[in-house]
């Protein structure tokens, strides 16, 4: 798509969304010239996550349709809007599900990435600048997800959603930095912090969990304790660094206590990566007293409460949650894909 | 008391328990010489602490009597028993309820003070070395309480559990350091670590909550709020560095949700004091998104069950719990009198 498209209108192939659960249909669909402060990406690759999916079938949430899903993208900046700077058409770029502002309390500490203008909104379907969708179908607006909607050959983000990437990094593999691996990796690097020679146990080993146990390996962890309820997992697990596992399944006593055996009283540091509340129970149960700290990852129900005897705190625990590995997208991720150009290898081939 | 009495028992007066909530009586008690790795100490000042009280009234522990409590005092070491090379005679010293052995993974690490073998035991009336007791009354074991023991003129203690300290240190006033001050100024210290300029929540106003105010005037927060069901502790607790007040009566809503409406969306950090668990649920959830730290101090029931919203966590708020705050006795105790001595305020005059 040559320069002349800018500021016009794009038509374009993208699988729309019509209603909750239905097949994705591929449409032609027009794509709106981005607005102040947004940019325009031309897609190349995009995966799919397990929240896509979650969304889709809109169960549990507001549904909003018709839709445009997809948040684990690569593309190339084909415009810019008025006020942005970091970026110029031709940049490689990863669109993030939230983003950063630059200018609240939340992106001027060091120690958060909640963005009070763009952190992820998954009611919202439309861009903060003017209310309205940049997606359209015969003049009826097709809704955006997070921000981001990369199932569209082009889509429209809020610039603050825009990573800038070493364009000598290949955009097909990187796509996956945009969500689930950055999650589960900086969960891990970022938060729980493990020290060389200390042990971690991971709890579940989707694509969440092995990036966190990759971020274990990385940290110099030298026991990785995969726990899953599916022994299958193991084998492929091995290749993150995951060196023991752990089938809650195969103990008549709680993981927890499991594990506390396994290693003289508690791990080091937990991860959980699954989402269950009894999983996040057991990941803060099972770190040692002194100077254990459980990392919480995964997405809990609406209704589930956590719920632990107080004295687990009182003994020297703690307990952390992190929401996308802590990293602040556009500060943080261009050097997540230098990390991977240097051969730090993220598994991500 | 002369070098005459090292190696021979000491007759001296202490006040002994003899039935669960029976008022104390003095009596003439034999004090053995201190064994391999034990101290034998003068006590010249003891403090009485909630904890002697409670465990004086025996509800819902194991009672154990006869008994002499006290814990938090300042002595000088008569005689010390084989092995000991820390500490000589004429040292001036702090008994601690807790200990540090130098050689478990407790005290090996960094971050935990919890030591293995001399970590708090309420249960345990006698000497590790020996499982004796030093104590009797013509020949009858008098039972020892968390290893300290002070109400008694002399009283002996396990050498870990014996801090070495400045004798320059006025001891009637450093005594209250081996408690409830420590407790709560390295709550806010050592644990929560609140910035210069930020915002500290402190929920309970008694001893260590008053210390861990200020622990936080003393690190530079510039807001540090006292809640507490007793609107009149606030004069007292200005002197602590509290400026501002809030008592849960007073309103209709959570009292996290006063606060979070007070400080835009949270305190910085919180530390609890209270032993509550409605104090910790809300001085967990009264800590801001992002980077909030919430430390629990207080002592819980035993069937009380900590709950909240896992999301409370993913939202990167930080709970920790923290025991004598974070201090190892041996290594660190002689440095918090030296602050005292430099002229830091302990509010301990």
């Amino acid at each position: 798509m040559s320069s002349s498209t800018v500021g016009q209108v794009i038509k374009c192939k993208a699988a729309v969304s019509w209603e909750a659960g239905k097949p994705l249909v591929i449409e032609e669909v027009e794509v709106a010239p981005p607005q102040a402060g947004e940019v325009r990406l031309k897609i190349l690759y995009t995966s799919l996550c397990h929240t896509d999916v979650y969304f889709w079938e809109a169960k549990g949430q507001t549904p909003l349709f018709p839709r445009i899903f997809g948040h684990e993208a690569g593309g190339i900046v084909e415009s810019v809007g008025e006020g942005v700077t970091h970026l110029k058409p031709g940049d490689h770029a990863l669109p993030v599900f939230t983003g950063e502002c630059g200018e609240c309390p939340h992106c001027k500490s060091e120690e958060s990435n909640m963005c009070d203008l763009l952190r992820i909104n998954t009611d919202r379907g439309v861009m903060i600048h003017d209310s309205q969708t940049r997606f359209s179908i015969k003049g009826q607006p097709i809704y955006h997800f997070v921000g981001t909607s990369t199932f569209s050959e082009y889509t429209v983000v809020h610039a603050g959603c825009v990573a800038k990437v070493n364009p000598a990094a290949p955009l097909d593999k990187i796509c996956v930095l945009s969500c689930g691996i950055c999650t589960g990796l900086g969960a891990t690097i970022n938060v729980a912090k493990p020290k060389p020679g200390s042990s971690v146990a991971i709890f579940g080993l989707g694509a969440v969990g092995l990036a966190a146990a990759e971020g274990a390996r990385i940290s110099g962890a030298s026991r990785i304790i995969g726990v899953d309820l599916v022994s299958s997992r193991f084998e492929e697990a091995k290749k993150f660094g995951v060196n023991e596992f752990v089938n809650p399944k195969d103990h008549d006593k709680p993981v927890q206590e499991v594990i506390a055996a396994m290693t003289n009283g508690g791990v080091d540091r937990a991860v959980e990566c699954t989402g269950s509340i009894q999983a996040m129970i057991s990941a803060f149960e099972c770190v040692h007293d002194g100077w254990g700290v459980a990392v919480l990852v995964g997405v809990p129900n609406k209704d589930d409460a956590f719920k632990t005897h107080p004295v687990n705190f009182l003994n020297e625990r703690t307990l952390k949650g992190t929401f996308y590995g802590n990293y602040k997208p556009r500060t943080d991720l261009p050097s997540v894909v230098e990390k991977y150009m240097n051969g730090v290898s993220f598994n991500i081939d």
